[in-house]
């Protein structure tokens, strides 16, 4: 089939507990479900957008806006960077790579529900997929979340994954 | 690959414009969206669950808990079932039938959104489609969604999608 790939934004953010370089319990569970239960072996179809939100800090940031989209796009990074989102985005993009999935993957800074709603109207995905924490309204108040804000203002349809009891660590706000 | 297709549950409803027959227009573009983007032509990789919850009234509904897989499985209802239900699940049962994506279809009664997180619980589906209004606030205390309530109780990962701009009609309570 000659059509275009759907084309899936995934949003992964770093973990609160293990350091910066891994991701997020959320984004990675969401990200290995969109390949193994959506794109499984049709990997020509789809096209994996990856995006991470750098949240801001005192210091400067200058890889936002660059695009990767293999591996070896990532050699020439300095030390300075890994730590930073970039190293993040490698782990994904390493994975598409092993599976022969097409893939993107850029950074921004900003408040990520905001940035992600902008994104997904630059970039016009056909699907959002996106990791939640499966917080209750308690402790939302106070950890705000991403993906409701998602579900409700993103111009596209919007896929949220909940982490696995199994993984889920014992403050329900880390991820 | 011999893997177990992905199980995929949309939740259909009746339109509250044109009559009992028609599916909404949230829950026919939901399960459109489902099948061009997500299926494609992998038609062999997917399961469609067509879950259609009844809202209970005065008179009885005995074709509850029946499961529909091919249009054939239509031709012997009765013509007083013909506006409850099945003839919206023929809809999308033949649907799938044409494009050949395998399918399964039946009505639950009760208040959708608890209904179609039971069903989530005992089906344990790969993915919850949902159509959505893609109502405001104000909107939501009168009308209530549920699709906000499933993205938040259901055990599975949830998809919800959002009407059209074109397709949106004068009353957005309306669907």
């Amino acid at each position: 089939m000659e059509r275009e790939p759907t084309r899936v934004m995934v949003a992964v953010n770093e973990s609160t507990i293990k350091g910066n370089p891994h991701p997020s319990i959320s984004s990675k569970r969401a990200f290995e479900w969109t390949l193994e239960k959506m794109v499984r072996s049709n990997t020509s179809d789809f096209k994996i957008l990856l995006l991470h939100v750098h949240v801001v800090d005192e210091d400067g940031f200058d890889e936002v806006d660059s695009i990767y989209a293999s591996p070896d796009d990532f050699k020439d990074m300095r030390e300075s960077n890994k730590a930073k989102g970039l190293h993040l985005l490698e782990f994904f993009v390493r994975k598409c790579h092993e599976i022969g999935v097409s893939c993107e993957a850029w950074i921004k800074k900003g408040d990520p529900k905001d940035v992600i709603c902008q994104e997904v109207s630059r970039v016009r995905p056909d699907l959002l997929v996106l990791g939640s924490r499966g917080l209750g309204r308690f402790q939302k108040v106070f950890v705000g979340t991403v993906s409701g804000f998602c579900v409700k203002h993103a111009e596209c349809p919007v896929l949220t994954i909940k982490r696995n009891a199994d993984e889920t660590p014992s403050d329900l706000a880390d991820d």
